[in-house]
């Protein structure tokens, strides 16, 4: 099997896959999912995604060859400190991620991708990413899970108003298809809160717009979940893993 | 006129302003635009933009109250510096964006917006206002200028294959229109450069590849310039100048 | 069950067992570990020894309430970065430490327990607790899992010479016994390095000695593993499970 | 002519300008003037001062060539912040100065001049440019436009007691000569503040004292700007401008 | 005689030193130390330790050869604040080590010993040394003078349980025959505070606890002074001299 | 006597005399002095000018109460570092600077000079004091020994063309009066280099000028210094003597 895990790996199998192989970091949180989910779902979903794709990769002949490193369970969720986050700054986590990418290169890997789960992470993410490809001789890759779907996915792409949102019928769905023991269910229904948040909701397209006290004056969540489906998030984890299993054979194939 | 400039006026006057207005502050950059545009391109487009915007408002009834601070000259341009960029780090930046948004707290502001002219500010500049909101009770917005377009532009939206793209047909276009005297003409035509960069062309959708290197391989343009038409950039300025003169109507209103 | 996984936990759930839990962060490492020991090794011994405590405290009435967050799963580890270590630099490490312990007291948390299974972790771990009880109004525990041992444990404590080494005896018998399916075997013998490093064999008692180079030069590690053995890392686990079982007990009765 | 905007060169122009030439970067502020003077007087002055410098140095023959940098709107105002400033902390502005010159450096620029406009500024740029000689081959002039006078000024040097002070007789002259429409007159008198503020009037020549509040108490200005002059204002920019010529001909011998 | 002092070389002498030479940095505190002993008790003692090892170790034949850098005054005391330290944060005391020892590698040393007076530098002052122990091509030692004793002092190694303490019976006795003008006596007696600090005695072994405002519970001493004693204080500096000397023998020996 | 040490104080001493007295910080450096002088030599000498101000106001009448810190005996020495310096960065200077006011102000204190021995560290101390003043309720006063004369000293105030200059005249005359047995004599002539180094020698007055190496190639002195003289010296020290006696005397009234 092409796909390890790199703390099982002693350092020699390490080093000797930096060689050839693709080292992938997935990044997740700990964060408030309003009162259904649990504070790790971000990091839940991202490994359950990173998982099926490289099962899915695994299936496949000459698959590329992939280091997986334990995922860093914690992100950058001060938006949700008001509810019991455990947030690392923004300084920090460009912090670990530098360390991190810094460390792979020195062990010789030449081909990084980052997987993310939590949009906090997104712009600290990519700023890592690009400036490790300025000061190391690599190239990398970054991408948040739920942007990934595979070209055939048609419906099965979700509901685009509600993809991702925060804590509602996206993720709900996803986490009873992954780990339906940790929702409580049944999930309440929600009205929408008026005016909906500028966060998400911003009052002209291509403008992002934040407003002091936002998420705790929509309690935390962007959309109702009380109709989120195992079935349906079933089949949305399956797209986003075909997904990032192409996108890993893409990077591949371009990165060689 | 309600549309005023930081730079012009007394403290008081500063003072008196921050407590309806909004603050604006345009981001630019000084980098290289290849072989016939200058190396302000990002600044004078920004500043292109926000003038006719602004005058735009200042013919309407009861525009609302704008604040424009002078352009930040200098970006984020790393990955020009092999081009005789003048880049401030990603620290830098962010310490200069949090300090200016810090002292218009300070003065009374309680909404801001930032206008970027650059690509490579765009997470640089998202993440500063994401904390500004979560440090002081403001409301923030934040935008580049090549992504507001007024709905009714239509066909005047641009070639988006080529939107905007670095030193290409886009900002050549602008240039003509903005800066005629500061392009160097004829624009040399410019085959596609094969394969094309990772960062303008992803191997997969919804991934961000960084390679070493890439920019000085496609010699720092993504596209040919050279069918740049100065009555379309024209038409292209005047559309973003309507999309950012209603994106500020709409913050206004939603930030009242 | 009083022990609970943050991660598992509703952001309700967490703040509610701040009130008068103890919050405990396990923080390993990835880094080389001999041919035949895995990167993950300090990770999963910590890991291993916070489970089996928790689980005795689970078995005895009345436990103290702990909620454990996911380990940290990479450490500071710069002298072995020779060999493929995934390190964190100790500003990075100590900047992790303090956004988790600030996340944990905005969240109402007042009683924080930080576990540690890397010896390079020590003194940013101490640093890092000594501020947080400074700036916050806490009590707050550090230990590293090799330390505790309880009372009756006489010679199940260990070879004190070897306790804890490097990827030596002490550590590929812990191994052994909670993961042995990643210990390659047979474990090769080695014959001791002359001279012992400067590190492990200071000069002087009482005198911390570090020579350039030093891990490379015995070959990152301290000592003969190939004696190890899985009863024996049974018992010293346990040993050490029911060191830090009563460990969090007593910090639990002094703190409340 | 062989002085050029950076801003509106193109990048070969920029980098084969650095090969003999001079980059010249102004460097001002936005801040508090009083009641008749604008936020940006220190920018608009030093701008003007180095506009009439260059124009002096064209009329020459063989004048040095020079690269002007667009001038940093931005200064280190933090005693002005109750007055509404846009204040740089002095890690951001030396960080920013360390930016822009290396980026100098990096495109083949050796000699470099910094031309202030700000008292608050001078500490920092010359921090700046002592660290910037450290690290780099270049030979860097740092000075503030107020204390260059041509040798021949005689009593064209201005009031001493009152050069550059702050919002007073100087400054608002030089504003009435170079940028009217912006100073608001008649300009009130204005009694002298007892006791005269600290930082103003050291109690002992040699010490530099600075004291809690001592701008607000003073009403952020140094003496009384009434008697200002547009002519003698006119004579003053001139002898700074020939002091700047002078000095940038002097330089460009010293370091070539 | 082959101990000298840094401040009173010549910078020839320095560097000629260095190329054989051991340099020994002491490094004390200003803190409270209880009403009868000095805020300069931790450096005071550190430098009659070293004086007193330097000044064995010139009466030996071929003692190494040691140059005395001047101690560093401050350290880092933030639980001393409550109570007029001057103090250090850990991160400013890490920067200037890390600045001395850069210099000295700078000017040719190949060897560095820091010798340390106050126990809230040890992590920080271990911290650097193994830092600058990667990053340069050198051998470093660090000790807090009261672990070092000979191994014949048996019983003059002090009394374990008040060993160093603070402000207590052993620094006082040290205080009494070092500097018995600097202590106001008699001592007044004082009765164990209940419960005792939990930063001193821990509620399990092996257990680092501190707890918020325990420094000010317990005002600053760790034990009894009253039974000081000037004789005793004379044969424990003694004591700590002796294996001081040894020390920096057995370092010259490891590192030669 | 109203002049105290802190180094010899009781805390509750230090917290009292801060009610009403002055805390004063010499800061020195340790970098070359030619062949002829000690590293320690802007150290010692500013504690010699303290020394002596100190005993000067102690034979007055009713002396303002002084609190004297023990000398930073390192400063910021970049430009040194070629010859043996230890020299702490601008950053680090600037922490200590930064750590040492603010423990202060936490005892108590409201006014602190600091008295310097070292010219490269002048910005930097201006700067520290500057945002002191900023962030406490404090009056706060710095100088630079040198520049410090008494009315009357008239044609004691030394050659103002070597004044203090580096190693050279002024410097080793006054060392001749202070520290004769560290100074090797006699001291040899040296012929100015040519050209003289643009730091000490501007191309233009009112210009600041740094070029890479310039220390190296005029071997680190400024001036000869084979005329020095002992008496001379000796006054000279007295005349600063009374200028910071007097300069804290005007403090003390200033910011009583």
């Amino acid at each position: 099997m092409s796909q390890s895990r790199l703390t099982e790996l002693t350092w020699r199998e390490v080093r000797r896959a930096g060689e050839r192989g693709i080292a992938l970091l997935p990044v997740g949180s700990q964060e408030q999912h309003a009162g259904h989910l649990p504070m790790g779902t971000d990091t839940l979903l991202v490994e359950e995604v990173v998982d099926r794709a490289l099962a899915l990769l695994d299936r496949e002949p000459a698959p590329p060859e992939v280091v997986r490193l334990p995922a860093l369970p914690f992100g950058h969720s001060p938006h949700h400190l008001f509810a019991a986050a455990v947030s690392l700054s923004a300084a920090t986590l460009g912090a670990v991620l530098d360390d991190v990418l810094d460390s792979l290169v020195t062990s010789g890997y030449r081909r990084v991708m980052v997987v993310n789960g939590h949009g906090g992470n997104d712009e600290i993410m990519r700023l890592a990413v690009k400036r490790f490809a300025l000061r190391a001789r690599v190239t990398v890759a970054a991408c948040s899970y739920w942007t990934l779907t595979a070209d055939e996915d048609g419906d099965e792409a979700g509901r685009p108003d509600v993809t991702p949102g925060h804590a509602g019928w996206f993720e709900t769905s996803l986490m009873l298809a992954a780990h339906p023991e940790l929702v409580h269910t049944p999930v309440p229904a929600r009205a929408p809160v008026q005016p909906p948040p500028l966060f998400d909701h911003p009052p002209h397209p291509g403008l992002t717009v934040e407003r002091h006290g936002e998420w705790e004056r929509v309690d935390g969540a962007t959309d109702d979940a009380s109709g989120a489906d195992a079935d349906r998030g079933g089949r949305l984890l399956d797209g986003r893993a075909r997904g990032l299993a192409r996108a890993i054979r893409a990077f591949d194939a371009a990165s060689r």
